[in-house]
């Protein structure tokens, strides 16, 4: 079908998700296999998303790819990693015979990609960007196999982002990897009242990235070694069960102690590395006083390897909190926009919640607060005119 | 002899010491037994010090002690301990039978105890205080047996301080105790070129006590449990061994990683303890900065549960060392009093050291450097001019 026309494409779109058990330190960092399993939520598309167009063309002179409108390296080895596994899925689904009826796999092609929030926010885009690129390559080739171990060789953290809900990345234990595969816990539609605030800071500078960054822990931590071996496959389990009981109390409280650890690990590493700052510091301390005020967990935070808060909290919880937050780290100039997303309802402190909770206000120091929820895995883009390519095969100008 | 006169009084110092391979943690609370052994260099006493006069006599009608010049209150367990413990040796030693000739145990007694630094300062001073205590009682009564097991009761890493140069304080097996003592690993004679500069930060707010902080460590770190029973007893043996050779490049790489990782044990603990600040990880990064410009371990840092700096280097390296620090936190207006305590030389830094390792200088975040060294154990004085008591028992008003 598609090889009938001169230029075949496909969009698929992709989302971010959050670990809750973490991430860090690969056994084989060609293949990407990691030295532990985790677990992580899907945040919902509407929100955060990545957009990818695949086109292939016989007319297509090179390969390319433009990321947010801008033309990028196509030779990125991970980029090409994936295009290469899509390929060779597709090549094993003909039975090596090449079918006629279908897009030849030597066409060269062109591919867009784009992000519905600034890259500059730090959020981790290059989990859904490598889910998108694998999902629309599949789409465009007819592969409908699993691929959330080939979105792994693109960003690890990317095969986590092939499904929605809540999803588990198996270590595995093959050395070829075939193993190391996300699995989905539960669907999105699983737990309803949970809500997810992303507690985007001003004016960080990057920090170390994790590739270098977590290579360098398991050369030196021994304490990552410890917690790769021992501590995370029982929190796995603890985890997984808190999922299935929609038990925020030990959700939260598992979130907030593993989130600690992997950031142990990276004080641990040498020399160390550090992404929690004084005013994650103060994040954390007012996650906490909060609970303590309600006597549970309220709230739990999570930290990657950037400076923003994920914040999970159930729905009943977000308007109150979202309000201490704002007290806490007031608006420098964006009032109106401080918080983006899901709406969020109204609420007054009592004086004794602001009294016992918000003890040090940093202006300005939260620039915005984004709320979402979990949400689905990847999804097909039907109508054409969403194509980020045109016609022409090249990038279309955005409005 | 003393009980010939109305009034016995002795009067000694004792210094403080810095951990290289860090305590963090009781397996038992009232005998303050830890859960590793760990292994510390003693400051030399000319920069700090606690002096602590001990005076018992007839006619005084209750216990009382002075810290600083302020009365507070005697009964504090911990004081008790080490009071109760010294006359238990004293009764032992005279073999049951009240020797006449000997301070009578029952006299009550008055304790005078200051320090020659800020206590503002937030340098360990209650073990420099429980050594100095301890060993003032000691020469009161009379008793010459092994003390540390008696300092470790009134704080655990004040029997470090009761000997001087390099000092490990073995865990121990016994549920008693009795085991859990300092020994003496070199004197301070043994590494002269070894200093210790002490870089006092600014305005910080005091952290959470580390009483608390380590039993809820020990509570809830999977990592601390760790460290303790597989890391440290082999760092133990590779510090000692550094120690011995003299071998600054595996004393001060394996310092920096004890030190991270102790702190990496405080972030795993849950809530989670910081102590390392903003301020403390530019500090880490300038150590590494400066290393690495040099190619070799030059300077290395270690930080206790406080916001203070303390950095090992050998003689050669303190003035461009201490250059490089005013150069990264530009004193605010004590230029002159910037350095403290023993002489540094004058060092002009090269264009490339200053622009490889100077890169965002903090003016102000550093309030001084104090210059040390290695120095001896708690110290008698002789001279009565010097007793912190006065012929009356009461604290003498000081100049």
């Amino acid at each position: 079908m598609a090889a009938e026309r001169a230029l075949a494409m496909a969009t698929c779109t992709a989302p971010v998700n959050i670990a809750v058990i973490k991430y860090w330190g690969k056994r084989d960092t060609d293949l990407i296999l990691p030295i532990n399993s985790s677990l992580s939520v899907t945040l919902h598309q509407d929100q955060l998303k990545t957009t990818t167009t695949a086109a292939a063309s016989r007319d297509f002179t090179e390969d390319r790819l433009w990321l947010n409108g801008k033309e990028v390296d196509v030779g990125h080895p991970r980029v090409q990693a994936c295009l290469r596994e899509v390929r060779r899925l597709a090549r094993k689904r003909r039975g090596g015979s090449e079918d006629t009826a279908a897009l030849s796999l030597s066409y060269k092609i062109h591919i867009a990609s784009e992000n519905n929030f600034p890259t500059a926010a730090g959020l981790a885009s290059s989990a859904a960007g490598y889910a998108c690129l694998v999902s629309a390559l599949a789409r465009l080739y007819g592969v409908e196999e699993e691929l959330s171990e080939v979105a792994r060789q693109g960003s690890g953290s990317a095969c986590r982002s092939m499904f929605g809900g809540f999803v588990q990345w198996q270590r595995g234990e093959r050395p070829d990897g075939t193993d190391s595969l996300a699995l989905q816990v539960a669907p999105e539609t699983h737990w309803p009242e949970l809500r997810v605030l992303v507690l985007v800071v001003s004016g960080e500078k990057k920090p170390m990235g994790s590739t270098v960054g977590m290579q360098t822990s398991v050369e030196t931590s021994p304490l990552l070694k410890h917690r790769a071996e021992v501590v995370v496959p029982e929190r796995l389990a603890q985890m997984m069960r808190h999922i299935r009981e929609r038990d925020f109390e030990g959700f939260g409280q598992l979130a907030m102690r593993d989130s600690n650890q992997f950031h142990a690990t990276c004080l641990d590493t040498f020399p160390p590395i550090f992404y929690l700052t004084d005013l994650s510091r103060h994040i954390i301390a007012l996650a906490h006083r909060y609970n303590a005020h309600h006597g549970h967990t309220k709230v739990a935070y999570t930290f990657d390897a950037g400076p923003n808060a994920v914040i999970f909290a159930l729905a009943d919880t977000v308007a109150e909190f979202v309000e201490v937050v704002r007290r806490s780290f007031p608006p420098a100039t964006n009032g109106d926009q401080f918080v983006r997303g899901l709406p969020v309802g109204s609420a007054a402190l009592s004086e004794e919640l602001v009294a016992a909770v918000v003890t040090e206000p940093v202006p300005g120091a939260v620039q915005y607060i984004l709320h979402t929820k979990p949400g689905p895995g990847p999804q097909l883009v039907d109508d054409p005119s969403q194509h980020l390519l045109g016609a022409d095969g090249l990038p279309r100008s955005r409005a």
